[in-house]
């Protein structure tokens, strides 16, 4: 099976291709789309969402996995993320693939064994679980690679559908 | 100059489709595009997004106009209509067409003259000022062609380029 996770922003949005086969990860992609903050709005989001289509051309996933908003936050900042997130879902279902979504707490807990766990221990067992080089950078690369684990670990529990 | 009036939501998406040429206003189009609620999001996304497509074809307005969020509403329903206004503003993107943002205050001034109006009123200065033979329902097609209107009034004004 091969995941996409996304952590959806306007600015920076992270992604990660998974592969999961036999308990085993392969990634085969991360990193970061971006979009510069001087440019209108409707521009920045087309881009983002022909980089997305690019990325799912290139690479097949199977699905998507996207984590649920913590919703306390404020609306500004709320408002920004469904823009980009409205982009995420469209681009999955052009590429008729499945959209799963995971709240903060279960990305926690499949990463790492703990809900409350600090976005620091994530990040480390990411690298860890994906054997990677280094702790991939910005935050947003690893948490997208983090709601693709937790898809992989949950693939049939309790993933819920967008 | 043809204008189209967007209200956006997942559920209903209100639309007017307006020409403006010489202080005069001729509506061409207006209703909404639903999306059932038993349809996972993305799919419900699509569909919103192909329709608009559908309606930016056929009508190919000069511009789009949109009103900016009211905040003070719970984050749940920010993010849903977050969602829905990305496909919009993607969808004016791809046909590269500029979007402008009016506030709610705005939309009122210039439809009825009082930031302050109430709902009844503004339906009730649309359906005059676009010589309607009823009150465009739902609220939500009264509202895209209250934008659009607004836009027309200040078109040489104070619109925001989102």
């Amino acid at each position: 099976m091969r995941i996409l996770g996304i952590d959806p922003g306007t600015a920076i949005m992270g992604y990660g291709i998974v592969d999961y086969t036999g308990n085993r990860f392969v990634p085969r992609d991360y990193g970061c789309i971006r979009s510069a903050a001087g440019v209108p709005l409707h521009l920045r989001l087309r881009k983002l969402f022909h980089q997305l289509n690019d990325l799912l051309k290139k690479y097949e996933p199977n699905c998507l996995a996207i984590e649920e908003l913590f919703f306390n936050r404020n609306s500004k900042t709320v408002l920004a993320v469904g823009q980009a997130r409205g982009i995420v879902l469209l681009a999955a279902a052009e590429a008729e693939i499945d959209v799963y979504e995971y709240t903060p707490l279960q990305v926690k807990q499949a990463v790492v064994g703990l809900g409350r766990a600090e976005k620091k221990q994530v990040q480390y067992m990411i690298r860890v679980i994906l054997n990677l080089p280094e702790t991939p950078r910005p935050d947003d690369v690893a948490d997208a690679l983090a709601v693709a684990v937790c898809h992989a670990n949950n693939s049939s529990g309790w993933g819920a559908l967008v």
